[in-house]
């Protein structure tokens, strides 16, 4: 399977998830920046092994993990820890948060019937 | 915490999620009112604790399950298994499913610092 838009190719099981959906604020200055700049970041910690999201405003954001030690680390990352703190006072409604050991998945692509370029 | 748009309030963990990623084709024929349809039967089954759902075409929708059995009882249910048939056929280009173990989670509400109606 090829690199897709949404679907993040995670190894085999078992690996971790940390299932995160929001409602957002009606206002919320410096949003999706931060949102930007977090997902940027947690691309480079040890461990990440990929994100799927759908955001119109509120929504779901899906981080998975090789293990647990990689997401106690990257919640107290100093500045992942910063936009928490942001999101509590100031875009964040109300939010859900999930940590979870994923123990079997499966990935279906439709073929194309096209020719490989 | 009362009912909430998007963030399904699940009981305590463990409890089980199935996550369901998906990219529709381009034309999808009866695929809106047969997802309607889905979370409607789904809410119906032993041992459904919720859904959360972000849609745009394509999307994220997770089921919440009080345990593994009631997992495989859905997917095995002759409508859905139908609906699932038609999905590899007509309606998904690609997706995902993940099913996993909710092992710890945390509910976060901004207090509104109204009073109660």
């Amino acid at each position: 399977m090829e690199d897709l838009p949404l679907i993040a190719l995670t190894p085999p099981p078992p690996y971790f998830a940390v299932i995160f959906t929001t409602l957002l604020a009606d206002d919320v200055p410096g949003y999706a920046d931060m949102a930007d700049r977090m997902m940027d970041l947690a691309s480079r910690q040890p461990g990440y092994l990929g994100v799927e999201s759908v955001r119109a405003g509120s929504g779901i954001t899906i981080s998975y993990w090789s293990d647990e030690a990689s997401i106690r680390a990257w919640r107290d990352h100093a500045e992942h820890a910063l936009a928490r703190r942001l999101g509590r006072e100031s875009w964040y409604t109300a939010f859900a948060l999930r940590v979870c050991r994923v123990d079997r998945d499966l990935f279906f692509e439709r073929p194309t019937g096209q020719d490989p370029e």
